[in-house]
């Protein structure tokens, strides 16, 4: 995928990465870690670490069964410069109050896909 | 400079780097940076970029004469996991309010200095 503009678009690229993380359908969900992510793509939090499409494939799916009936948005608002974009985000059930907030942030690669994510818990409910 | 613990130690690296932003005199600055940067440590925020340490402190030179009189001092908590470390900043004069609040996301190497810096405005004084 080749998105020259997605650099300069936080909005969009934190929109494509939530959805992965929010896609149930594993086939559909590993089409968008190939859109959204490099080949190499490296990823860490508080919690876990992976690299490579098929790792992040099989650590976004064990997290969505560990946070069964959970979806991931956008919280607050997104800014970037250079190759880095920052957002946060909001882990709830549909109309439930969310369970956890974090902020990520993530290098772009010059073809406008992520190439490495470092996540932060920003708020975790008791 | 070999420090295994201040990888799991956000307070320790975060104190060490504003001192050296909030640093004067300019051979103390030079051995400060040198302590808590790798020697070809880049660094990102929306308004500059530098790597190594004379770049880095030209660059934090010149910050302080655009802000002159003002200081960074740590501003809420600071976390980290893997090799990376969090803080937020104020930036303000002695007894006033703060003029810009931000936060960096500073990767740590090996030896417990500073390889890379990408920071973030999180608020600016109009």
């Amino acid at each position: 995928m080749t998105n020259p503009h997605a650099l300069h678009n936080p909005l969009h690229i934190a929109s494509a990465y939530l959805s992965a993380w929010n896609e149930l359908d594993a086939v559909r969900r590993r089409t968008m870690i190939a859109a959204v992510f490099t080949a190499d793509a490296a990823y860490a939090d508080p919690m876990a670490c992976s690299a490579g499409h098929e790792a992040l494939d099989g650590m976004i799916g064990a997290v969505q069964q560990q946070f069964e009936g959970l979806r991931f948005r956008l919280h607050g608002k997104q800014d970037g410069h250079h190759d880095v974009v920052r957002f946060s985000w909001a882990l709830a059930a549909d109309g439930a109050e969310p369970v956890a907030y974090g902020t990520d942030v993530a290098l772009i690669a010059e073809d406008g896909r992520i190439r490495s994510v470092t996540g932060f818990l920003d708020v975790m409910a008791p």
